[in-house]
């Protein structure tokens, strides 16, 4: 077997064995293959496309690229969760401990912020102490002691996708489909969850802008998952607005205490429950639907999920006293009202925009590595559909300076759209593959 | 400019400014963008294609890589001529001398065999002493002396073609089109001919299988050269069977020379009139067509074109007494008829597989700077559409050994289609593109 042979075939349209993808990846992964090639075959991918069982191949060739956890000893069921990321998107962080507090093993490996999209581990590492890097040995071990564990993603896992995702960056093939469904499904695969359901964001402030490519990755990767022997389920969700109010990590540390207190933003909230009702009936811990939601609801009205959460916390090394003083997280030192430039309904908001301002602000990172200010961010004050009067306060900016925060204003305002008429806002929830 | 934008551009199916290409090709050049980056873009261009203008402005970025030879300064016409590669294409060391013999100034920079197609440069190599490699300033002193010239393309015309071709060879990206006429093109355009006669071949021996391939490869080479300021021209030739009937170096210096002495084979003597006619209508050296086949014609009968070839082959240093003496010229230990196995019309010859017999007599190479055997090769004794008996010859092998002269008659023979039924040989020439 040759290397240039399989990009030959791929650029001809035709459709590679098992066995070649193996090949491929794993002498890419050995440094056999030269970036060069693999670059070639990356933009053959993008443009020819890939079927369900050629992707189903890549996404096992890079998971066993490394190591392939197995947790299967701790418990026949750990549940995972996976955003594809968007704006205000702390969902995780309500999830985890309300579907731990009825009883299913949570054991997710999360993603930091990049470009836009926040991500779920520099958000929990606003509460002072918490530890988001933990090592494999300590993952298994709280894993089995609380129940409930969300860490970053351990360096020897799935290295090809390390690899190739730095080479799509700088070829011009990161928005293939396959490419993104195998990166996404083979570290979930290695990281050894049985349980998995994935939140694909679509709208303005995802990566998807489409629902037509938001179902096709859903399916994807689904069908991947399934491929792969775990049970997988997706909600297709709406990103074009912020989820909740809160942009920002501290803010939405705040907010996702606020929702495990019952008293979160109505659409978050929602959006919340949904999950955690997909990933009961995935674990069979729900008779139905309308039971999922019942016991999710219940686990935030009586608190359990907000005890778990203090738990799940502390257990990670963070100070849970945050659940109940706020003044212990960081906060910015210019807090200041956005007024509504002009009276109307809000009719559309560029979600990614408001996304990169947070980025701007300080709060997320433009490359891998770079430091984050926890303190910084936008409270969106009113949502698509809303109407607002001239002058009343349109956003909320926590700002470290008068400058950040006056580019931030401008370049917020020229994110919304406002309109003469009402209108419906967008649906929260598009579709659930099951 | 950032050449990721320029992938993703190319990637999505969009036209590139010249400024894009140039800034691209630069870069590249330089060592400032990274293969992975170039072989990306080759397989975007390869599957989406280039128009006219952005083929031009490839093969001018890559002529202006490196030097640009000016032969303005020694004659307002020089000529060239240029084969798309072939099996037994001696034409040059014909056509040549004859065009030279008329008038016309030969500035040639010609290649070596690679795989089953030859090289001009290693037949003529097969004449004691000739020097094909000469410096910049040989191969202008002679052109001004001799007014005759065939030598290796200079290490410093178009680099980033040679980069470029690298590159394409591993990555699967060669059968691109622009990229094929752009990296023929690059160099004609640096080496300076203002005169330029390209001869596409196209069938089973090379490199064009079809006939709408070869006269798209060689539109978009006119399309080029002119853009780029030179007269142009092309012919397609057939390369369904090799041409003429000798195939090895030695061997094709021996019929070239016959056929400057006017008992050359029918068709190739044909091709050498017809190649040489078009060359002396694009340099207004003949009144029309049938001008420039009777002044050809008269160059070959009246031996003026044999005069020229020895006192070229004697200016480069070669012993020229071959022209009168064959034994100067290396002779192979084997020499050998292969029988005809059947009675029958001789309906397919696959060429490909008799040039790469070739290569595996030790007379071609599989890589580039191996060694070759300039005695080694193939006579064959009839042609499509010949009628042969059973045991009479159909081949003559020159061998170095008995190992290789029965690998190769084994080869050979399986190269061979017969027919009961008459049938008419192929035509010679395709089309003419003026």
């Amino acid at each position: 077997m040759r290397a240039v042979e399989i990009i030959a075939k791929k650029r001809d349209g035709h459709t590679l064995t098992r066995e070649e993808i193996d090949f491929f990846v794993q002498g890419f992964t050995r440094g056999e293959i030269p970036d060069y090639q693999v670059s070639a075959w990356a933009m053959a991918v993008l443009i020819r496309g890939m079927n369900a069982d050629e992707t189903t191949a890549l996404t096992l060739a890079m998971a066993h690229s490394g190591h392939m956890l197995d947790l299967t000893a701790i418990a026949p069921r750990v549940v995972d969760k996976h955003s594809s990321g968007g704006v205000g998107d702390k969902t995780s962080i309500v999830v985890a401990p309300l579907v731990s507090s009825l009883g299913l093993l949570v054991g997710k490996m999360s993603g930091r912020g990049l470009g836009f999209s926040g991500g779920t581990l520099d958000k929990l590492e606003a509460i002072p102490g918490f530890r988001a890097d933990l090592t494999t040995h300590e993952f298994i071990a709280q894993l089995k002691e609380h129940g409930i564990v969300v860490s970053g993603q351990t360096h020897d896992l799935a290295p090809a996708d390390g690899k190739l995702y730095a080479l799509r960056d700088v070829t011009a093939t990161v928005p293939a489909l396959p490419l993104i469904a195998s990166s996404i499904m083979c570290k979930k695969i290695a990281a050894g969850a049985h349980i998995i359901l994935l939140d694909v964001k679509v709208g303005s402030g995802a990566f998807m802008k489409t629902e037509a490519d938001a179902i096709a990755l859903a399916e994807t990767m689904v069908a991947i998952g399934r491929g792969a022997g775990r049970r997988v389920g997706a909600v297709i969700s709406d990103m074009n607005q912020p989820l909740g109010f809160a942009v920002g990590n501290a803010l939405e540390v705040i907010e996702a205490i606020e929702t495990l207190k019952g008293r979160g933003p109505r659409d978050f909230t929602e959006h919340c429950l949904t999950v955690a009702a997909q990933l009961l009936l995935l674990a069979d811990a729900a008779r139905d639907e309308t039971d999922a939601h019942k016991l999710a609801r219940a686990a935030l009205a009586d608190g359990r999920a907000l005890k778990k959460f203090g738990a799940w916390i502390a257990a990670q090394g963070g100070d849970a006293r945050v659940v109940n003083d706020y003044s212990l997280l960081p906060r910015a030192a210019i807090v200041e009202d956005v007024p509504a430039p002009r009276a109307g309904y809000i009719a559309k908001i560029n979600t990614e925009e408001i996304g990169l301002t947070g980025v701007m602000l300080g709060g997320g990172r433009e490359k891998k590595g770079a430091p984050i200010d926890y303190e910084v961010g936008i409270l969106v004050r009113h949502k698509i559909g809303a109407h607002v009067r001239r002058g009343e306060p349109l956003l909320t900016i926590h700002a470290k300076d008068h400058t950040t925060f006056a580019a931030a204003e401008d370049r917020l305002l020229a994110a919304y759209e406002f309109s003469e008429t009402a209108l419906e806002p967008p649906p929260l929830i598009h579709r659930i593959i099951k």
